[in-house]
């Protein structure tokens, strides 16, 4: 079975720790969110892929679920000591491995599929990471800022960094705009249509449905792939019990307006996109309507608990998969 | 009293810890050298003018002299685990955070000397600190391989890189010719010409006379400056005893067709330019030999055993300067 599942960070990695469990044998290819990517200290870190990269590949700091396990912040501490920040960005020693073998591949040349492709040489996820674009695609944030901020004036509009909204405001202040700054250029990475134009299903964990999911969507070609590809979207919400399980969905849902329910989710995903879509047993309530959105819906446990729930949501959703596949 | 010294790596920097404990209120500039500067992982490292911060700004390791006090190595390990080397050169997690610093300065536009005044600014090493140039030189050494060599065939006549000559093969082969490679075409950085047309004396700690002292030497109009500034010139042998004190000056000597000895050292550098020469007191044999060499000498002890037996020699140094002053 071919399986592509469109990957933010740590919702995305560790639903697909679940799916590897559940399907040991399946073909897996990834496309990974490019858009929170960022040029920190001349060096271009890419959260989201090295999110599913360590997770997969038993590197990830599994209590916070991104960064290395084992990790120091010696460097850090010391660019802190010369003045250069930005201090809210947790870049760890170990970390900054990645980022500089990376940013050497792409300056001696390499697009970023091939430079993803030789991390995972070495961390062998167990399946196929592509980045979405091979072009850069940065997410920002159009917010008014909270007073003396280091950004600007108190009350002026500004727009930002998708991570100095994340990590640093930590959405504290609503998001007025989101932009993917890059992704209406952008073409999708070498191999994001074939796999798409190869699968037996598509699936969307439940990562954030903007500023993941939704970016790697706004990289034009690729949610005409998956509406054309003719085989099960199958989604899973993010959002239970009206807010998002974890980070912080709702805020960025707002900028678009969308309410943060698994309902208003799925409808924003659309029936054009999506085939089924699974929301928590909390959210049961909410199935009839996105039935009547024309998506297949079913309440099951969506929390990610352990290994074997996200296992066990995994096979939920190939088992919707299958039902909208015979209609 | 404004006091010029043109330093390398470890014996320099030492060397001008006990000069600042001989004259706490003199006005020090350094003329570092370059010509061991490296590109790694995409940095640029610049290990003689980090030692001379490092030690005279309290964040060296003590022990070996060169490298951060408290140092981990975890990016590194990461680096190699990615295939990424060289792995025998010791970058560690603090140290990196220095080569990013200035890596990020350079690639916006910024000279190496305005660079090393911002790395100063946070070390505060109590002299001025200009590298010898702008401009990039690095010293490359013929060698003949031993066999099973990395770099090539056993046997084979190869050029390398300095580093690679002092730090991986550790000077195990003869060097058979050293190149100071972009010299011939570098300009002193600002200031260097400046601060020896100003000084009261100039120094030649006991830092390696080929591939530190020699580099600097050979920017053109450095040596010229030196020799034409008027002033006492006085520098300390780093061979004691037909033997380098620490490091393995004598292997880049042979290259230069110069003795193993205090002696051959002075004349190397020659009267033309050499006003004074401190051998150790083991050498006292040698001085008549310095002398006819028309180079004031004297024979003191030159082990820096620790800061006040360094700061004797700076006093010895300086001592010799005030004779040679007034002939």
């Amino acid at each position: 079975m071919r399986i592509v599942v469109l990957a933010g960070g740590i919702g995305g990695a560790r639903f697909l720790r679940g799916l590897q469990r559940a399907v040991p044998d399946a073909d897996i290819t990834v496309i990974g969110n490019t858009g929170d990517d960022i040029h920190l200290f001349g060096l271009k870190v890419c959260p989201d892929l090295d999110t599913v990269m360590y997770t997969l590949g038993g590197g990830i700091n599994e209590e916070q679920g991104w960064g290395r396990a084992d990790e120091t912040f010696h460097l850090k501490e010391e660019l802190a000591a010369y003045g250069l920040g930005p201090e809210w960005f947790g870049l760890g020693d170990r970390d900054f491995a990645t980022h500089i073998v990376r940013t050497q591949m792409l300056g001696a040349g390499y697009p970023l599929s091939a430079v993803t492709e030789a991390l995972c040489d070495r961390w062998k996820p167990g399946v196929r990471l592509i980045p979405m674009s091979d072009d850069r695609v940065e997410t920002h944030v159009a917010v008014t800022l909270p007073e003396r901020d280091p950004a600007g004036a108190a009350g002026e509009r500004k727009v930002i960094h998708f991570q100095e909204y994340w990590v640093r405001l930590r959405a504290s202040v609503p998001a007025e705009a989101i932009v993917p700054v890059g992704a209406e250029q952008a073409k999708p990475a070498p191999g994001v249509l074939e796999a798409i134009a190869g699968a037996d299903v598509i699936l969307f964990p439940p990562s954030n449905p903007v500023v993941s999911v939704g970016t790697i969507l706004a990289v034009p070609g690729i949610r005409e792939a998956i509406a054309e590809a003719g085989v099960p979207v199958v989604g899973l919400s993010p959002i239970v019990g009206d807010a998002p399980v974890r980070g912080m969905a709702d805020k960025v849902l707002a900028a678009v307006g969308v309410e943060s329910t698994a309902a208003a989710v799925a409808e924003h995903y659309g029936s054009g996109l999506l085939d089924g879509w699974l929301v928590d047993t909390v959210d049961a309530g909410s199935v009839e309507r996105v039935e009547a959105a024309g998506i297949r819906c079913r309440a099951v446990p969506l929390m990610m608990s352990d290994l074997d729930a996200t296992a066990r949501m995994a096979r939920e959703a190939l088992a919707l998969a299958e039902e909208v596949r015979t209609p």
